[in-house]
């Protein structure tokens, strides 16, 4: 892994962009299969199943509950345990973060507006396929979705080549309380989620990661008025360390994450040198053990242990990265957590790494990536919610802003607009 | 206005639908300037403002702030006093929506989540242009920014022929705190935004409604990162109206959104047949007299008035429109509160017309129109803010939680993840 001291502000702005990749334009494929889901629903569905995935669904779309609910027991004892610990913890969180009681606020005498929140009734969760089971992103999205009250939670994942889904899969769609489950993958999916079929409801908005397909059919899917929950772009990790830091622990932490994908990126930042060095050193110690070492290696092509000088160097660096994930692996991590204005989420000391935060810690690791955390939250509660706002006016009410409304409608050239409040104000005049 | 009385099932949900019109496709022209503005920065948003706003703006595109300043007060005492009331409520009722003491979440002993929000650092304010001057819609997108304390607020506005912006409109972004005045508009404004010139700094999101131009730019903007307000469609309004309505009160409502434009849509839901002839008198007497009596008459054959027999079924039509703007001219209006799932904004009883909470009630005006509300909140302070999730974890804290995630990161094949825990665990091990 590369080591960049005391860059300039030029070197540090190069350093703050992530690697840009070609993407394939996809555009032409996902109408495709789009109009052709909306012209011929379940049967496009089953033809590019057999098509992409291989695989004749002769028992239908939907995996009926009784055939998931059996197949989701057949994973050991210790997985559930551990999922439910998980769940558990995320409901905590995120039940922490609804407040329902509506404040209603006297804007001035007889003027009251107030905001209620709602459920979005119907949104769809979708899980990648391959060969490991995404469950832990099913919590993720499925307990917030059950916690809020959406009246249908629909999951689509891809089936394996037999048709099946993955049990751990499974198994967390159940205790989650997902309503339905699709076999159904890529941009096929995401289309039926968003138009609608005789097996597949439509919803509002949909949620989850995916391939370049899955990301091109959101992105169409959006444009077409389905709702969806962040843009994608690959995950990312950004580690502070001072001389308090573990570099073996330190090195772990970037690795797991540089193991998502070769379009991975991780950056350390640090004002020592001598740790950015064992940093160094111990993630290719590491590096040679790992399975997905290959992965790995390619990611940290893209990465760099970068040293500052100073405390507010590293805090102008962090928030120009806006990172995803950021761990603050260092004795002054108070003082940063104020003035952190751009990041996804935050681990905090040396005992908080970011897989915590990916499985079990009860934040959410649906976040954003790619500089998004300038101007996205991560899937928290409020995703699964919208606000309607109230008003009630009365009679005292009107007499008090009216005329403020009808000068402003006349300005605006909208005479109808101020009609509706001149007409009211007349009949309380003439009442009066 | 056409009455529908006692529709079948079928008939409301083609009642529900939005009048759709062919949009023509925008995306080459929309790409063409974006390209060009990367290209050629301020030079091509000097070209494109001479060549579609017929101005040669030749003392640059933003507006200074001594000139901005002084021309805003040119306007009258009068509309000053309406726009600081008006702004006063807005404020009101925006501040009361902020809580930002963050909640520290005890998960189990030793793992600590909780959730900050912070400003959206930079925002775009885009105001159209036109014979009349949308100076509410500046309130409405500029307060809250500075309430949440967004550090650039950038506002776009076309130029007259003379290089002008309306004085109002500068009025309410001098009194509301917007930090720059740009004389662009169209696509150009939308680029300039989302990219960033000399003149222009690029924003993370902008807010604003505009024409199609406009919009196909808004969402070619998103498409590259941007974030934006809402998806955008034509102003609508929802009447609900019993017999204790005031007819000519719901006909001046109807109205008012109907002279929006031409592809405005007004509905009135009653369970009175006469009341809802009462209504459809009162607004053919009433659009006699409009001076946009032609754009609200076209607004008119896209709008019915509908007869229903009981309340339950007004609220199941009302879920199913999910109307942008919701007035219940009605006496149990209580009882539907609880049970709207889906609407913009609702306004209660006789004294609360639409066009209070367009300007002066306090609520926010951008609102989501064509059903959008199903699953979209208007414009609130969430708007302007994003949220950071931290967490905090102990050694004892992950001795409590590490084996879970130890072992659904094995499940999951994601080996780095489980190494980052394993070796956490191992060094309390050694230490204990």
């Amino acid at each position: 892994m590369k080591i960049v001291s005391f860059p300039d502000d030029n070197t540090l702005l190069q350093l703050s962009q992530r690697p840009v990749y070609k993407q394939e334009d996809l555009a032409y494929t996902v109408k495709q299969v789009f109009d052709e889901v909306k012209l011929k629903g379940d049967s496009a569905l089953l033809g590019f199943t057999e098509k992409f995935d291989n695989v004749k669904l002769t028992s239908g779309i939907e995996l009926l509950r009784d055939e998931w609910h059996t197949q989701a027991e057949t994973i050991s004892e210790t997985l559930k345990e551990a999922i439910q610990l998980a769940m558990r913890n995320i409901e905590k969180f995120h039940k922490s973060q609804v407040n329902d009681t509506p404040q209603k606020i006297n804007i001035r005498e007889g003027v009251v507006c107030w905001q209620e929140s709602r459920p979005i009734e119907k949104v769809g969760i979708y899980i990648p396929g391959g060969s490991a089971p995404l469950f832990s992103t099913v919590l993720m999205l499925a307990v917030p979705a059950t916690i809020a009250g959406c009246q249908e939670i629909i999951l689509c994942t891809p089936p394996d080549k037999n048709g099946n889904i993955h049990p751990a899969i499974l198994y967390a769609a159940k205790i989650a309380g997902v309503h339905k489950v699709m076999r159904l993958g890529g941009i096929q999916a995401i289309a039926a989620l968003s138009i609608g079929t005789v097996s597949v409801p439509a919803v509002y908005k949909i949620f989850g990661p995916g391939n370049q397909y899955v990301t091109a059919a959101k992105q169409y899917a959006f444009s077409l008025g389905t709702a969806i929950d962040l843009p994608a772009g690959p995950s990312e990790l950004m580690v502070v360390a001072d001389d308090t830091a573990d570099a073996e622990f330190v090195a772990a932490d970037l690795l797991s994450q540089a193991e998502h994908g070769a379009d991975s990126q991780v950056v350390c930042v640090t004002t020592s040198e001598i740790i950015a060095q064992e940093i160094a050193r111990e993630v290719m110690a590491q590096l040679a053990l790992l399975p997905r070492k290959a992965i790995a290696e390619k990611a940290l092509e893209n990465s760099a242990i970068i040293v500052l000088q100073q405390a507010d160097e590293i805090l102008k660096f962090i928030n120009l990265y806006a990172p995803e994930h950021l761990i603050m692996a260092c004795r002054n991590y108070d003082w940063y957590v104020n003035k952190i204005q751009n990041a996804g989420s935050v681990f905090l000391g040396n005992y908080t790494p970011e897989s915590a935060g990916d499985y079990a810690s009860g934040t959410n690791h649906t976040l954003p990536t790619n500089g998004f955390a300038k101007m996205y939250s991560g899937v928290n509660m409020d995703a699964f919610y919208k606000k309607i706002t109230f008003q009630e006016i009365s009679a005292q009410g009107i007499r008090l802003i009216g005329n403020a409304i009808e000068i402003m409608a006349e300005n605006e050239e909208l005479f109808a607009h101020k009609n509706a409040v001149t007409l009211r104000l007349n009949k309380l005049k003439n009442n009066a």
